[in-house]
């Protein structure tokens, strides 16, 4: 896979991108990935990259020309037909879902901007995808683009070890994950629940679900909402309500 | 307001924290940061954090005591009392409010965790808040941690210039944003809605708010179940359906 990252402050993601796992999956050669400052590709003689709204209001408004120019550009380098990932707080949100249809992808592109909005003729001519990662405010772009860039690198062939692609992930089953604990036995008092050192697999197993069934009822109600219950999830919902 | 982020790699966080609006933040004294290697204050010989998992199973646990003694004597150094956030899967789905609520505080610790879950006894005795920025799978908490920091750290006073701190911030009205345009009037042969060059304020703000709760009603129905409409607002949405 290759990743193309547009935007106006390519210094963000060399920590993000050069570390643990990502620095591992490019070592790998899962992945390569470049970054692409947008100012680059700009008409303007003064590197301006943003204009005053239309119609008025608060706030500049990214001009289409630069953003344009660079998503063709690099199209037309790697000869590809990559999808267009616009971050953005309008976008569809993002889900596990999504992140497994991106890791299938040869070539992803994705559009960072930086506090102001796009002018909406990106949307309509450029972008296949608009993506949100959560219904809060960002400065910019950026931190989407990695998270997502992060939750689809970790899904190429190889890049996870045994170790930590925990077959358990969270939500890949539904609910949310019950409580690990790991030596000491006892800590400042608190103990190991008893069942975990029972060597009894089947009452470890029926604990476990018990209890990633009650966490996903107390914090989470609305991932139970399509779920088909077996009868004896269903009994225990029944006791806790 | 002070930020301690407990993480296995710290060097993640440079990118992101030295540019743009946080290091704006930080030369106008809005808040400091420290990163803290939990690792080093592991009791461990081989400088371990992590051990198998009582009960069994793939992935490895992160061990309590380096995390206990990081949280407290970042504590101690601060004599505070501070909000310690866990970053997790399980948490509590992260809003525009809670990063109203967190940015409030003077003193906020975030514990990232990679890999691995963490023993239960650090939910139990040292969390205060358990978060989870959506519902994907991330290799770490340190992309989480940025975010929340990121949404936080520009709603400080004084952070964002009034050119940035658009009044109609997507969430901040209930609806996402209506399309913006800026110059050129006409770029690839699509041109700016004639309703944004007519001067008419009136009729461009009914414009942006009808394309406003439009867009809400066809990308995040969600959005408007528990929204108040306008006798307006009902009339427009009667028409779609």
């Amino acid at each position: 896979m290759h990743i193309d990252i547009l935007t106006l402050f390519p210094e963000m993601f060399s920590g993000v991108m050069d570390e643990s796992i990502m620095k591992r999956a490019k070592e790998k050669g899962a992945f390569t990935y470049n970054t692409v400052n947008f100012r680059e590709y700009t008409d303007n003689k003064h590197q301006k990259v943003d204009d005053y709204p239309y119609g008025g209001g608060a706030g500049l408004v990214l001009t289409p020309q630069p953003i344009f120019d660079a998503v063709e550009q690099t199209k037309s380098k790697q000869q590809s037909n990559p999808r267009v990932v616009l971050m953005c707080p309008q976008g569809e949100p993002y889900s596990q879902k999504k992140a497994e249809e991106l890791s299938k992808e040869d070539h992803l592109i994705f559009l960072c901007g930086h506090y102001e909005g796009y002018d909406e003729r990106v949307r309509q001519e450029l972008v296949t995808d608009e993506i949100s990662i959560g219904d809060y405010v960002l400065t910019g772009g950026e931190l989407g683009a990695m998270v997502v860039i992060d939750s689809v690198v970790r899904l190429l062939p190889d890049v996870l070890g045994n170790e930590q692609s925990a077959p358990q992930d969270s939500f890949s089953n539904g609910l949310l994950e019950h409580p690990h604990y790991t030596r000491p036995r006892e800590f400042r008092g608190h103990k190991v629940p008893d069942v975990l050192l029972s060597g009894n697999h089947a009452k470890i197993d029926e604990w476990r679900h018990y209890q990633s069934l009650k966490r996903t009822f107390l914090r989470r109600p609305d991932l139970l909402r399509d779920r088909e219950l077996t009868s004896k999830e269903r009994k225990w919902l029944d006791d806790w309500k």
